[in-house]
């Protein structure tokens, strides 16, 4: 482990054993790219922390720390996937949190692998994800059903897996959103019951309403991806990526995808 | 932090930041009591560890390398709560598992708290259970909606909560199982789609039948409980504990659980 890391601001690689992230998955995460010496979007993870942290009540550390902190760690870097946690904190047994208890975070640098170019070849997944309204959105440390659902594929077999609900509703990738395109329309789910709201989610759907597309957040389902004109994918590190095909469903058609990333200058 | 702790067999109360159990909840753990020197039902914990390794495709640790590791933790205790945690490793980023990991083991001795006397308070928790077949039964770490649950009330206010899932069945309380007593009959939930099949849980199934009551794990309402004419809740550490009342809701019964607690020979 050679990455810069700061556990509450100093250099560490190591966790105490009773932290509560460590013992429930009691925390949240961030994952942003760095990208000539910038971490990008910066301002939309803090915020999706922030809520994040909000939402589970846990103390929010001081956005001037953290960004203290990430200066430090990205200092001799120009490419890198920067990784934030923030946990609940150490101590007690039990689930029920203290009533004071500062929360722990960790800021780290990890290197970037560049994805193959072209467009991705993704699977459905076979696990399917828990609908529960109140963890909907966040991007917490339960991520079992994610685990699960890239154990399911060898490594190049395919690049990513599409995940329904326990109602059979389309939500997310394993680790990105999705979107179709309906006559000329693009189209997310609404992820009022799972998923995480992504950072490159929003910042697509800001962008299209841009370019005067028509934009729908909305429940969908499997039959929306059978009549789709063109898919992607969407993460804060991996920007858009063109789907060719799921399964048997083949797209050639990738020139919503290409307009998004123009207008948000992700190509360079 | 005093407690006797072990990680991977070394005395340590810190696990690597890098560790899946901190990085997304991927592992699971028990807690078993101890007591006159001995971790009751050690076998029941053994087999739910290890059905949750299979189920989550983790390497599970040796038998005999965590009973050593008990035996080393509890040396000098009588009475104590151990408290083993396995997650599928260290090391990465990402959902993915590697191909070969080695599983990481943290064992340790907690003080044993001993609980009030006497019937229990409860209340119904707002939070819902999501459901997930993939994921009921086994302890794994992602325990979210029970801490949020335990979040609901102040120290002090109520002793437990039930908890439903999100289509409204019942389905234990946030740290123990629930049993009703209905026309002499003990009744449980199937926990087929989310909650902990607990090791008390099974000894409390098994007493039954050997007491010949009738015994049903079936999906529970909360009508149930209003027509139960005696409610208990059961864990490994706490044993059998009666329940006086679930917020309006009252009960003085406790014969039955009274009785199943003899036959388990909990009450020295």
């Amino acid at each position: 482990m050679t990455q810069p890391m700061l556990v509450n601001g100093q250099p560490a690689h190591a966790i105490p054993a009773d932290d509560r992230g460590f013992q429930y998955g009691d925390g949240l995460f961030e994952t942003a790219l760095l990208v000539n010496g910038r971490v990008r979007f910066i301002d939309d993870h803090y915020q999706r922390l922030f809520a994040g942290c909000a939402r589970l009540g846990i103390a929010p550390p001081e956005r001037q720390t953290l960004s203290r902190e990430i200066a430090q760690v990205t200092a001799d870097a120009e490419r890198g996937v920067l990784k934030i946690i923030v946990t609940r904190g150490a101590g007690g047994r039990g689930y029920r949190p203290g009533s004071a208890m500062s929360s722990t975070r960790v800021v780290a640098l990890h290197p970037f692998n560049p994805a193959p170019h072209g467009a991705l070849r993704l699977r459905w997944c076979d696990i399917r994800l828990g609908r529960n309204a109140r963890l909907a959105g966040i991007k917490h440390l339960n991520r079992l059903e994610q685990v699960l659902a890239q154990s399911e594929w060898r490594d190049g077999e395919v690049d990513e897996g599409l995940m329904l609900d326990t109602e059979g509703e389309v939500v997310c990738a394993t680790s990105a959103n999705v979107f179709v395109v309906r006559d000329g329309a693009v189209v997310t789910p609404d992820l009022r019951f799972c998923g995480v709201q992504g950072v490159m989610r929003a910042q697509v759907l800001k962008a299209a309403t841009k370019l005067r597309l028509s934009v729908n957040e909305e429940p969908l389902w499997p039959h929306d991806l059978e009549t789709a004109s063109e898919v992607f994918i969407t993460n804060a590190v991996r920007g858009i990526r063109s789907v060719a095909s799921l399964d048997s469903l083949q797209w050639s058609e990738t020139s919503i995808a290409t307009r998004l990333a123009t207008e948000l200058s992700l190509r360079d």
